[in-house]
């Protein structure tokens, strides 16, 4: 099974108008331009992806969404409130080990530091490994059995910029 | 500083005809022609390298000396027998910390296992870390103070196939 990790893109600020609390705050006009381009980078790699998982936190949602159209999976796109900033690494493998049948390529899309410390946390089995992920950047793991603790090897790691040069 | 850690290009097999060793192992044709293609990734990805550090063996001091042709640095290329297969990250930390001026942007050249275990050590403080590093591979590690532990961050992990397609 192979793990794709996606911090959401550039959103608009805490308190601004219209965003009520942090779950309603949307991606700015920036983000989502960029994340056109993040996905299109993500079609060129070839992820073969099977799910995309998302926060449903509106910037992490957007993000999800955009990946979606950009590559043709709207109908594979779902919600879990495991991936949200209150989520837990277990409630959330715990749940994709219950999908049936199991997929080969997800996608999960979600916060810092939140996907840092998931990664972390099945590379390294604790918390001690330090990885920077940027807004839109994106992350790849690789593993036989998913299980919390150490069972995945970090494949590559791009920031966003990375992914722009890659969409050419 | 920023430490940039390159794996050897791909070189032909032990037991090759003119290879009486594991140290005198050349660059392939192709694996030279893809360096080039790495080299000018990295040109794009503008990491104002002021020092490239070499393993001796031949495969790695010829990835060394290519990618310091094309980036034009063939004056900052040196060799340490501290990232050959037998040496030690104690031997290289030593080293690097003794440059003066401190250097800013090293590219160290060199094998696996050493430098997906200098990595692992660097991030994580030990050997936990499991990352995968390909031939032609790129990561780049950010810190402050290197020391014989954990004292950086992962900032970016690039496969030589990624290098190509930034390449363009």
């Amino acid at each position: 099974m192979n793990l794709f990790i996606l911090r959401h893109g550039l959103a608009v600020e805490h308190g601004a108008p219209g965003c009520s609390d942090d779950a309603s705050r949307p991606l700015t006009a920036e983000g989502k331009s960029k994340l056109r381009e993040i996905a299109h980078a993500m079609e060129k790699l070839d992820l073969g992806l099977d799910l995309i998982l998302s926060s449903p936190f509106k910037r992490a949602r957007q993000t999800a969404e955009i990946t979606a159209e950009e590559l043709d999976l709207v109908k594979k796109l779902e919600l879990s409130d495991a991936l949200t900033p209150h989520g837990t690494a277990k409630d959330l493998i715990r749940i994709i080990n219950q999908l049936k049948p199991p997929p080969e390529n997800i996608l999960l899309v979600g916060h810092e530091p939140y996907l840092s410390n998931l990664i972390s946390l099945l590379v390294s089995g604790g918390r001690d490994f330090s990885v920077v992920l940027k807004k839109g950047g994106l992350a790849k793991l690789s593993l036989e059995n998913l299980r919390h603790g150490r069972c995945a090897s970090l494949e590559w790691l791009l920031t966003p910029k990375q992914m722009t040069l890659i969409e050419g």
